[in-house]
């Protein structure tokens, strides 16, 4: 069942002794989501306390050191920023099959939750949070706001992407101006600051890019033996998928990853007009349109061929 | 004289025939103004023109394609964004005594025009402009919209930095509701993207870093030598001064570039609370608290030993 903000508000308004589930891997929507609407609850009196499978990261320390709450046998379950129940980790068995109220901005939502506040057009969880916030008559506190500048400047890339709102912009407004955060520093803990070993990682990443018509179609192919030979694994990896677009001129960026012998993951990004999710469905994968992938079968020479031409296509096209 | 936005309206919808002048090295923020002050002016029926002593880059030809305007004999000069006269490049000699109205945002502002718009408060010329415009009652196009955006984000760092204010995320909000501007490919544009060749040099630079104090000082130094090595003459760095503020625990990034012989330009980069303009001012130079600069003489590894002890001194402090 889909409700708007004002039954979402009154549903939590009413509930009592609430866990707030957020997703696995924790970005700075979900935590600010998470740490954001324990704040609201408390207003009224309402105990509750934020569950994640995986440890909070040390950069969140500013939201998520208020403690996570106190244990008691939960009456409420409520999820946030999550789309799926697979993405819960090892709180899905748990908790999967019994969430009261999801609240999320995810289109894909899979409608698990008995009751779902969904806004696919709200850059954030945390937006729709803070419009729950007022809804629900709560005072905000300036952990709460710097939980939720956070979600928004997460999922907007600081106010960078196509997602961003109108509405996020106006929210950004009112927190920078009622409250001190100190949202430059969040930003710069969230947008400017590497570990030397990423910096030096990313650095080596670049060194290997292969480069295909005329630098459209960027290339990076990462085997076991580079792997080894840089020190690192496949989750070091992560994000690298994206560094391709950072080069002027490239439309598509590959990113080749060797799970085991003739078996490669590929990491599909676009700058412009491509859909890579359409090209990835077609090599047995999917994703959306910006950001997808698939498995491929081969030696490595194979896998980059059938690459180049079917991405070279779609890039021509 | 220092003007109110009504009275700089005013001046505005009476002059005829400006030449509106803007910084060299141009930027987002003065290319925005003065294209966005050039589209504000017409709506008046009034002929304008937009002057440069330097070219301006390609990546802001949404701005300028429509072209700087035609040739006529000014009868008022306009300088937007622009501090001090020094900063017009080589229009300095030709209009800098008869500028009529100077419209700016940077405190530092000399007053050498005849009337002044200064606002230190706002994060950018742009955010003035869109100021100017509404209280001129100007219908503002989809391309003066755009300019705007642009020079804002240019100021702001995308929303990033301190001197981001509620007001300017309201005039992007504004925008973004308004008009079609395309303003994630403008932001990628600015912030995302970078030459082949810029992200190698920078990966070059990253590798010279030298760490002193547990990394709290981080360190490049470019030798003559080393620029011959890596096919860049010193115009080349510039904005790699800011390089070592990325790297996780670093509070003062320092470049050291020579000048010649036994003569060394130092940029120092404040990523937390020291105030470099102070160091820098000890050292015979100046600047702001978070990004000054110094000349120093000697050897290279004197040069390294006073900027270690003076910059650790700070840092300890």
């Amino acid at each position: 069942m889909y409700l708007g903000l004002s039954e979402a508000a009154d549903f939590l308004k009413d509930c009592r002794d609430a866990v707030i589930i957020v997703h696995q891997s924790p970005d700075g929507d979900c935590i600010g989501a998470g740490f954001a609407l324990k704040d609201i609850l408390g207003c009224f009196g309402i105990r509750s306390r934020v569950e994640c499978c995986d440890a909070f990261p040390s950069r969140y320390d500013y939201m998520t050191s208020v403690g996570c709450g106190e244990d008691f046998e939960p009456q409420t379950i409520i999820a946030v920023d999550i789309a799926d129940t697979q993405l819960m980790g090892c709180l899905g068995e748990k908790y999967g099959d019994r969430v009261q109220l999801c609240i999320d901005h995810h289109i894909s939502n899979t409608g698990y939750a008995e009751m779902t506040l969904l806004n696919g057009e709200a850059s954030a969880t945390c937006e729709l949070i803070w419009e729950l916030a007022r809804e629900m008559g709560a005072e905000i506190s300036e952990h709460c706001a710097a939980c939720i500048y956070t979600g928004i400047a997460t999922d907007t890339g600081c106010f960078k992407y196509d997602c961003t709102t109108a509405n996020c912009h106006r929210i950004a407004a009112r927190i920078i101006e009622d409250y001190d955060i100190g949202f430059a520093k969040i930003n710069r803990s969230m947008f400017e600051v590497k570990s030397l070993g990423r910096i030096r990682m990313e650095c080596r990443v670049i060194e290997l890019m292969e480069y295909y018509l005329d630098n459209r179609i960027t290339m990076i192919c990462i085997t076991k033996d580079i792997m080894e030979q840089m020190g690192v694994d496949s989750n070091d990896l992560e994000g690298c998928a994206s560094l391709p677009l950072q080069v002027e001129g490239v439309e598509v960026g590959l990113m080749i990853k060797e799970r085991e012998p003739q078996v490669y993951k590929i990491s599909m990004r676009s700058a412009g007009d491509v859909n890579v999710s359409e090209i990835c469905r077609t090599l047995g994968g999917g994703g959306h349109a910006k950001a997808a992938g698939c498995l491929l079968k081969g030696s490595i020479d194979e896998v980059k061929s059938i690459l180049i031409e079917t991405v070279g296509k779609a890039v021509c096209r």
